[in-house]
């Protein structure tokens, strides 16, 4: 039982890949995990969310060192001893938010609002329950509850760029298109076309839509979102959302469903000084939303934002215009993805491969090592979803969904 | 064909009773209302919209004179040459919202958007569809699509008064509790005890609800929320809402949805000063709904309000927790009642006498030259709803549910 | 740690007491149950599921001797090694269709298909997963997912009676107004007024029902139906259901749900051989259910069915008026109930005291020794819900909710 | 205005080309269409249920003549005095199922059971709304109501064979989908390969299925399910669905969903004798049925069907496997497409051309002559849907969309 190479967050924006202990089947205070799983992780991903703790400007501030990663799709190499239905060798995706299985909020199916892994677990000042993910192994508790294993091992094998995607990125897309109300015939619009955009978009169409609009400032992302047939609106030639919606339209029709996948820290281009730029989000998405329509907030807002401009906005007050809203009837859904919800059936659709995941956000495996970078190119807008590959298991064959394309892989 | 006594709005705060012409089947700009009716009104209540008309506070202001109110039940006396449905003789309700039926917006159930009776027609600047209403007769277009008939003429005369307020009060209070998503078992707070709180609160336990919190400052009407087994939250006592519902559960879980049936001019107690309560209002709210919970925003919020404090306030831009909001995943829904979704359901609750609407927002039948005193009693925080009755039918002899009860129908 | 006293199945109609072993947290087939706990039968009904069984006419026959009883609500004793949120000295209700809370049907809400507790499990060949629960103690396995917890123990002893009703009765009545989509406004119909007709009308006012129609044979039950405003109709006299229902509401209109409480073995009045009702009943609920209504079978329906007449309808092959359903759009829901989905909210409106649960059903405490003489009433039909009282807890103090009539506990 | 040449029916599987009058803003019994539009019919396509109407073999007999046809696309010539938001000009689809958009049903959505268009209008002993499709013009009532309006009228021109087919085609076939609760991740059967059951496969996919299984005995309409990514299921090789469905998941589980594309005279290779089909095919879907999954009847049953090899099966009566049926806990869908509550999604989708309907079911435009040849066709199983196209509108250059296929659009 070697160590455990990790990615972990040292100061704003210093991420080291550091050697660690293997996990055991404990918990941060020390009682055995018998709920527990230890996986061998097989592709983690880097997120959105990730970046914005390395920033540090969000609060309150990462105890440091801290082990980074959220997005864990692994191999069970050890189960505990009240584990019944996973089993060693299983091929699993850990839902970014895990949780207990046993109190009220997930037995009604608030997963993400459980309430045992509270203050405590697993960093849950962040709000992030899977704690260090980007790493070799990692221990993660209620194994029989928690973890998605995929029905067949070397099938699971075979697509563990897109099985990697099944763990955040996809789930939460997907959840902020179910959230707007994307049904058959809708007319959506997604801000902002990092992967979560992405991902969103794709899930509107999956749900139905008619028409998906992407808009960023960063064109290398819009580049990938029409890649799928989305209508691009670059936010840097004008700001006018609706006049774009109009124009392809050949209508005067406002979207029925708007998805901000940006959050309070909106930064379509890598620039984290665009500071009132959440506020003036939810706004334009009132305003660009039809009578009836719903907006869902998925890109994170916080309580504690050190970059906000104001008193109010510091503690993730906003102005927003409820006058207009209310005359329009809307509806507004906010909060993170409840992942067991949606998990299962999306991995249904890679089973069947119907969706193309890796490909639609331009996923790409990369070794630990590469980790520190990543975060860098992140930072600075890359049109890339980093997925770790801790073991070299994607870069030696398995094959992403739709492969072919140049890209979806890295060799 | 004599005239039309109509209540009429001269200036702010000022209401008089005056002699118009009988209506005719014709549109405002001399158009045939071939698919119109002309009803003898028989109820018509006074809303607290129509107060917030009276008072001024909202813009653009209101043409004068302006024939006041759009709470209207009445006999059918005359219908239009394409009038198929219904007949002179019935006993109907107009739905607040009257709607084309054609429009696409009216066939997805948005009558509250349609898409023909807009600017130009009835009012539209103040979003309250039927105009004049309290009056002695009215004219009402689309009759066929939107009169609610009730089954029975004789059981619809003895039950005038409870009908009465299936024409927006109670429609709009079940709205409320419905956005709110209020289930069995749920626990429910309604803000604000005035007639759309207390018919919130009725629709609350309607749907289910195992306890239902009433917060306000009027303790008459508190009084009257409690006489139906809701729980009082007198906030001139404390405005802690939280730790009122904590004590009565003896628990620490917030409630699962909330109403604010108070709206932009929040006035519990007949002070329009109060000028920035629309705004705490949101924000306690969303400080006392669970996560996962469901916020409704029933009162009318609107985007130029000369009354409020700040510049965004005054074009309806006001400050909101996003960010707290944001880490308890609310949904909030917002905006008008389609009437026309709910008042068929709720006519059936009095055909079989399963709610005794009228007693439990304490309706008291006036005659029409009343209207301007009760104008001023509602301004002043009066505990009763009242209901025009300008032809004495409800008087003469009208019983509403449960009228046993002192106050119930005024003799 | 003395025995277990049991009420046991031992041949058709013969039910006894008999002493067992304690139980101990182990399964059958010896494995220890590490997520169990041990309870104390505090209240344990007899359900016409149990009749179905004792009369063994169903098929596979049952292993004698049989341990009968599956609605318990107990006080914990002693709870396995894993168990984390249910605590000794908690009053808990037992879901009767007991479930892993770790199988993806369990996950998707599915508990009634849980695909761990199956074959070789709990007596799953008749489908109720609790075993032996008419008796003084009990072992339950995954008590964390499963057991529900009432939150203050003094008011769950002194409601005992009623949170009795919540392990099976009250649930599945719900589980049948759901099924039917009883929704505020509806009318509804309910065959047989048994226990669980009783409970399924009751919670059909509580979806908000405007008339709830309960047909039934034997006269007793519908005076009990009567009492909480359930406009009875006697099938002795008439089984004319449409023309009862024409007369009441004085339309032609059928009724919007309808809900079939008797199953495979319909006899509402202690006959068993009343061989054919279960196909007439679905087909008197076809010509009854308006267009676009929703039919529930709610009552039992079985693959082997010794007393029926014909060998198709012994398999379960039932002729059905396919052709007239489809003509009005019919949408039928068929199964057992998913206790989880509803009893904590029903627990809700026992804590706020909504509903006299008890009442609403005659229910009657009646201590262990009483079992086989209540087997016997209730094939004989008796108006009565009968909840055994192993340890004479009710009967020493235990008040039923509304319990100031007579009857509804015994002293 | 010359004539109108319209195909009706004589005799048994005699269909003829007839003269008859240019159609009169009129009803049948004379009185003024107000309301209603006449159109220039620019498509109609032929149904299976015309078919089924042909055959003679459902009761009550069809009066002779008979002009047939309901799937109409039009422009429209004519409006009626009260018609306010159609126009002349407009290119239109009508819903089979005409509705007045007045009554108690039209008004809670459910057209297809209609108040006002029952018994002596438009053919309602078929079930049928729209009357004498196949033709040069027709008349059709409620024109505001019921017709949906293609925004663009030029491109409505150009993708005129798929408009075709939101008249009745796609919206019942959606329906079917939607009905069975398919959802993203969905695996669903469609039994039955005509334009129906692909229509309905087509649905499913566009629900977010993960795999649509479509079983028949016709080999080229499984050749064209197999074309979109179904996997068809040859009922001539084999008649075991349930071992086609576990080899392709390699797994055991049954699907989710499954469609009944067939009805009560199930003939997938133009043969009416197979007489019990209909029965055997319900109790098929039964057995497939995972437990908690859901069943739609989307084919046609009837309450007389002279056809039927039983007495009670004449009159729709079927032996159905209720109590397997039950110990799965299926939902069952019966009914017609209210078509009103989707074509407006399907036609944004074909705004937007995410959905290539016409190449979907090898839509065929042909000349209103050969009509009575597209139905001896039909009867022999041809894998086409037959458009009639009476001006010869689409063969002068409508493009359907992906009409780069060879046979999507006759020449």
């Amino acid at each position: 039982m070697a160590g455990n190479r990790c990615l972990v967050y040292l100061a704003p924006n210093r991420v080291e890949l550091q050697d660690w202990d293997y996990p055991k089947l404990e918990t941060p205070a020390g009682r055995r995990l018998d709920h527990g799983a230890i996986l061998k992780v097989l592709a983690s991903g880097i997120c959105g969310g990730d970046l914005n703790l390395v920033r540090g400007r969000k609060r309150p501030a990462l105890p440091a060192p801290y082990r980074l990663g959220h997005e864990v799709t692994g191999e069970v190499l050890e189960v505990g001893r009240d584990v019944e239905v996973i089993k060693a060798g299983d091929i699993v995706s850990v839902p970014f938010v895990i949780a207990c299985g046993r109190c009220n909020k997930c037995k009604e199916g608030y997963t993400h609002h459980c309430e045992l892994l509270g203050p405590g677990h697993a960093a849950p000042d962040y709000g992030y329950s899977v704690l260090g993910g980007q790493a070799e192994y990692i221990a993660v508790p209620y194994a029989d509850f928690n973890l998605l294993r995929y029905p067949h091992r070397d099938e699971a094998l075979e697509r563990l760029l897109d099985f990697a995607l099944l763990a955040d990125l996809f789930p939460t897309g997907y959840h902020g298109a179910m959230s707007a109300g994307v049904v058959t015939g809708s007319r959506a619009l997604v801000v902002g076309a990092g992967p979560v955009g992405l991902a969103c978009a794709t899930a509107c169409y999956l749900l139905g839509a008619a028409v998906v609009f992407v808009a960023d400032f960063n064109r290398a992302r819009l580049e990938q979102a029409a890649s799928f047939g989305c209508v691009p609106i670059d936010l840097g030639a004008s700001r006018d959302i609706r006049s774009a919606v109009h124009a392809t339209t050949r209508t005067t029709s406002d979207v029925d469903a708007a998805i901000d996948c940006v959050g309070f820290a909106a930064s379509g281009h890598g620039s984290p000084e665009d500071v009132d730029a959440g506020d003036s989000l939810i706004n334009t998405l009132i305003e660009v939303v039809r009578p009836a329509g719903r907006l869902a907030l998925l890109g994170e807002y916080v309580t504690e934002d050190l970059g906000a401009p104001t008193a109010p906005a510091r503690r993730g007050r906003l102005p927003v215009d409820v006058g207009l809203s209310w005359t329009r009837s809307h509806v507004v859904v906010t909060g993170r993805c409840p992942v067991m919800r949606y998990n299962g059936r999306l991995m249904r659709l890679l089973q069947h491969e119907r969706v193309p995941f890796a490909r639609r956000v331009n996923a790409t495996a990369i070794p630990l090592e590469e980790g520190p970078s990543a975060y860098r190119q992140m930072e600075a807008g890359a049109a890339v979803k980093f997925v770790l590959d801790p073991h070299g298991v994607i870069a030696r064959g398995s094959r992403a969904t739709g492969a072919v394309e140049a890209g979806a892989a890295r060799s």
